[in-house]
């Protein structure tokens, strides 16, 4: 509980900006309340601020931040179409009791609302399947402006529809430029032993402007359909700016803050570390309860995860992780392994770091495209999803690496990535390993939808066949026909084959076409198929 | 509470067998004391009997059972060395204020004790460690003596050191023997709708023959040096006796009585289920119960845990279970995928069923060998441990198939897991990857102790390097002077090579022997090297 410290007669005045009275709001856009205040004290400490929104059986609290230059602000994402009414509630007389009601009206096409979990898979609030195709670049945001949006023109061409981005700027290894802005107000900037300068932040003082710049990045990403996957804690920092070990106190007053700025932004999740077991100062209870801030300050529970060094696994069966956010290799080295992590935890499983590909000395830098697409699809065939990362050493200091600091992508997995999503778009459904444990290649998105995908091996002929079980959509049968497309998946082309396949009786678990038909592949790596049934 | 029904006047008899005042018991033997006394009612459900064991600060609370017969007995295991103190407590007053000391003693040389956790492995009590190779054999103890005793020779004469086994008889394709015991008294037979005798059991009385069965075979078992891996429930009844769909309240008496019989047995394990998931009586909540009642009886805190269908995984991580015990070929395809599991639960892990060696139809019956040896050996690289079992299909009515009912050996992977265990057993300790998720073929039981296994991959040569990375057991470095011996996993040879390796300098994550000295290797599958420090 703050004390609340008004010197003096406080003056209020009341905006609403981008909204009237009664005026129409789409489901999970966002509104924006806005107080111009005149009044003594620190406003990011001292002003309790929030509003109570109520549609018939639901009621949200939702909490209000101080945004500098005594304004006030209440942003508000609607969750269900109808009538809203609010009354705000303060220890500040004149933003208290402010009441009003909003509409909120059917969306616009191309807003599906936040991402939610869906079974072992994700799909957006209107029901829509997301399968997570995400790409990295930890601190493009803290970049000039100009390379801000060549990152975004970037990511607009391509096929992703998630990034992974922390919050902080980040101090290491191929990225050391100052951001721009910091979350909090210079107190003082001190030498240490070393005569290194060390800047000390007044942590009572949060810096608007830093969080600003955060919000038009996440409003950009979202008007080209992408996910921003935020990363609130991460260890680079190296005594640098200090944001990697603060006061828990601060960390917690920073989650409450930044969630209440920007939990209303519907492409928003949160990931609470980038390996997190390398963050020295933070124990496992530290994040534990860090964790349940940010769940208790989101009134939407947007996504939720945490990410460890290599091989690192949370607790990710606690109830506040929507899904598993790992960095390891092994999951991605066949779609049996992926699937292991999703029978383990009963959660969908994002492989955040599997290596990037590029041409670094460290072993995590250094894939080659064909190689991180060969993992995707791994992970893609297993049920689970695999961020994509790219990795090319800049040329000169006008040259960028992605991975760190955005810009153009140089490699050739991004345009894999975008075949495969289209792939996925045209299909049925998320995948599932028809025969899970046993059937290491094949895998169906429902009734008589099938993606077989060949890794590295190479053939000449493949002799129609698909397993008995498949997955939850029930079994196989004699007498069922069948269409095939071969997909060079880094060729990036489909064959649709003139034949059509029809399974003959069981035989030890599978079914052949009933002429054992076979098909001419072409002598390639990383070829799939896709196999539909004819209805 | 149960209400006390005692009829007239009971009249106690006090024997104690194996145990006078003040003698001497060996640390993890039992004590056994035996009361006969007459008295009306039923001993099963209508007396309270137990002891207070005292040691210093530790204090168990220890229950005895009905034996039948007029005879009630109570087991002890002390679990510490010195003088322990006792008193009984019971609602039939000559039960009860029994109390006597007894003096526990250094074990004899084969008495380590229980088999506990130990991090991400297992050890007994005295801390030897225990590398768990078991096999299977759900129903031997339900055939006849002659073939009891069979396999109990075979399991003497073999490698293995843990058996899984159930409690209850077993109803299953090639598997219907009727036992000689049941557990419950039979109160009659009836005929379902179709004709079928079904037998209906009289739940409020015990037989005590078919405990005393089971009690012969653990004692036996503990004789030849194997752990009773014994499974509490399963699925395979098919309404032939009912034991997989009693009332709930009589499971936890059977669990109860079951305890109270053979906690003090010190080489039990408990695994309440083989498949889980298929017995169609019990949910996730029923099964949640019936483990805390048995963590409820089980004073030593005995190894626990409960086993699915392929590919199932329990929440494992609930604080009842010591470690996991699953079904599943996917983590034995690899190393890497091997050691996920230990990664996510932090709990050593047995893959308690990853396919038999065989020849039936089925797939899980039918593994050659060569590759059931090879999934072994994968797991035990990945530091997780894989149980063996056999399923020949039996050639007439003398002949056994011993997955179901125990006899012979056939095959040849148990062989190779004797092999295997005498080179656990010879290393400095268990083993975990050297480099976790990155490379696949190297794993360490200690500093400077290494074990390749190439699996599958046939060559020629093979260029001496080890990765930088040793796990728990620091960095390896330049000058060191390595043996290396070449292990014919499945041929069941181990050449020592002539010549020294010392590492070079580090190499793009990895040493090579300075000189860049080469090993040739016999073209063959499933070759190991193990790789010892000179010191």
């Amino acid at each position: 509980m703050k004390k609340l410290l008004l010197l003096g007669i406080s003056f209020l005045i009341s905006l609403s900006f981008g909204l009237k009275a009664q005026e129409k709001v789409e489901r999970w856009n966002r509104v924006e309340f806005v107080w111009n205040t005149s009044f003594k004290g620190n406003g990011y400490q001292d002003v309790e601020f929030k509003a109570i929104f109520i549609h018939s059986d639901t009621t949200l609290i939702i909490p209000g931040f101080f945004d500098g230059n005594q304004t006030f602000k209440l942003r508000f994402m609607p969750t269900r179409l109808g009538t809203w009414k609010y009354t705000t509630i303060s220890n500040v007389p004149g933003l208290s009791k402010k009441t009003g009601t909003l509409e909120c009206v059917t969306p616009s096409a191309q807003n599906h609302g936040p991402v939610k979990t869906n079974g072992l898979h994700f799909s957006y609030s209107d029901g829509k399947n997301y399968y997570p195709l995400g790409t990295t670049a930890y601190a493009w945001n803290h970049m000039g402006e100009a390379l801000q949006s060549l990152t975004l023109n970037s990511l607009k061409n391509s096929g992703f529809n998630k990034i992974r981005m922390c919050v902080f700027p980040k101090n290491y290894d191929l990225v050391k430029e100052e951001p721009e802005h910091f979350p909090f107000v210079l107190k003082e900037n001190k030498r240490d032993d070393k005569g290194n300068m060390i800047p000390v932040w007044d942590y009572s003082q949060f810096n608007p402007k830093f969080f600003q710049q955060l919000e038009t990045h996440i409003e950009a990403l979202q008007k080209i359909g992408m996910e921003a996957d935020l990363i609130l804690f991460h260890p680079y920092d190296k005594g640098r700016w200090g944001f990697d070990a603060m006061p828990q106190e601060i960390n917690n007053k920073y989650i409450k803050y930044l969630l209440a700025r920007i939990s209303s932004f519907r492409n928003v999740w949160w990931s609470m570390a980038n390996e997190w077991d390398y963050v020295k100062s933070k124990t496992v209870d530290d994040w534990d309860e860090l964790t349940a801030t940010l769940i208790k300050s989101d009134p939407y529970r947007h996504l939720c995860s945490i990410h460890g060094s290599t091989a690192t696994y949370y607790d990710y069966w606690k109830p506040a992780f929507t899904h598993v956010s790992v960095q390891d290799e092994s999951p991605a080295q066949s779609p049996n392994a992926a699937a292991m992590l999703r029978n383990v935890y009963h959660k969908p499983v994002i492989l955040d770091e599997v290596g990037y590909e590029g041409n670094l000395k460290s072993r995590w830098g250094r894939y080659s495209p064909e190689t991180l697409t060969h993992l995707i699809w791994n992970g893609i065939m297993g049920g689970a999803y695999v961020t994509h990362g790219e990795s090319y050493m800049f040329e000169d200091h006008r040259d960028t690496i992605f991975w760190a600091k955005g810009g153009r992508f140089k490699g050739e997995s991004w345009k894999r990535v975008g075949f495969l999503r289209q792939i996925l778009e045209d299909g049925a459904g998320p995948l599932s390993l028809s025969d899970v444990s046993r059937d290491n290649v094949t895998s169906s998105s429902g009734k008589g939808q099938y993606l077989v995908y060949f890794g590295k091996q190479i053939q000449e002929f493949w002799t129609f066949n698909l397993p008995i079980n498949n997955g939850a959509f029930g079994k196989l049968t004699t007498g069922t026909r069948f269409k095939v497309d071969i997909i060079d998946t880094y060729g990036m082309t489909i064959q649709t084959l003139p034949e059509i396949f029809e399974t003959g009786k069981e035989n030890d678990y599978r079914f052949y076409d009933k002429g054992y038909k076979k098909i001419r592949l072409p002598e390639k790596p990383y070829l799939a198929l896709r196999i539909r049934e004819i209805r």
